[in-house]
């Protein structure tokens, strides 16, 4: 749960952000940024800033903004009835952006989640994006991402998006957002 | 058929173009622009200068920049197989471009293809995009673009990318740009 004005005061944040990334939206789109805190109530900590450009039966293109040392929680877009899931690839467009998979841990992540939830963080294997760089997941690949020291802006280039079918492995969230006055 | 010369030089224009637009690149994936003049030789009214940043065997993003005035010529994404054929949606990133499909026709349209290749183009419904405003296009529908008078950089999220068995209109069109030193 995050109140309205802790939502435009993240949606503020990510504008700033996406400006610095270069990121072209119109004034209509960014409005319409979601905020999103995971249903775990600590934005700073775990959260993300997504706009969305295209969204159709086929394909996404979306643009995150994280905060600085903002946590995106590991999750994995699943097969669903004749769909194989949604294939992402994650594109740095800004700042540094901490990408986690499966692999190889890394002996000294530069990732950190809250420490609280350390148990719901399971795959460890890092690469550090800085622009230009990026990663593809296939379906159903457990992920999750961390922005650097001034945030990060990555762009998200997928098959279908079904965010609310996203498995979470922290039982604790909840995708969509409770917004209240 | 185009030069060795040429083709850095198109190359150049479009590097230019993207840094205006905010495109983040590697310098890898600028030195493979590709610059298409679609077999017609004349690179400066009809082709096209192609930065392919995703393309896996589900997803396509690439980043168009087309020259002052330069015309992608009319074509369209057939399905093929299994294949239902590309989805495409084109957004403006920079400067004006110029949008043409099925549908009412401009009557006094602001693109202008080559007169001697006018017969090659049969759609004429026209969208002016400006940045940030976008068009999608599903398969197998016709269409084709113009820059503006500055030229213009545009964005295309797509399924998967086909190139080579794209249909154009214009049967001297050969998708393959053969360079020559």
């Amino acid at each position: 749960m995050i109140t309205r004005a802790a939502q435009e005061a993240a949606r503020r944040r990510a504008i700033v952000l996406f400006d610095q990334a270069g990121i072209v939206a119109r004034a209509d789109e960014l409005d319409r940024i979601e905020v999103a805190d995971f249903g775990l109530g600590e934005l700073e900590q775990s959260g993300a800033q997504i706009l969305t450009l295209v969204d159709t039966s086929q394909i996404a293109a979306k643009v995150l903004a994280l905060l600085p040392h903002q946590v995106l929680p590991e999750h994995r877009h699943p097969h669903m009835g004749g769909y194989a899931g949604k294939e992402e690839t994650i594109r740095c467009a800004w700042g540094e952006l901490y990408v986690y998979g499966p692999g190889e841990p890394a002996p000294h992540p530069k990732g950190r989640p809250p420490a609280h939830r350390r148990q719901a963080y399971t795959v460890w294997h890092e690469q550090l994006l800085r622009p230009g760089e990026q990663v593809t997941f296939p379906p159903d690949v457990p992920h999750w991402f961390q922005g650097g020291s001034r945030g990060a802006v990555a762009w998200s280039f997928s098959t279908k998006a079904t965010d609310v079918a996203d498995v979470f492995t922290d039982p604790d969230v909840r995708r969509e957002t409770l917004v209240v006055d």
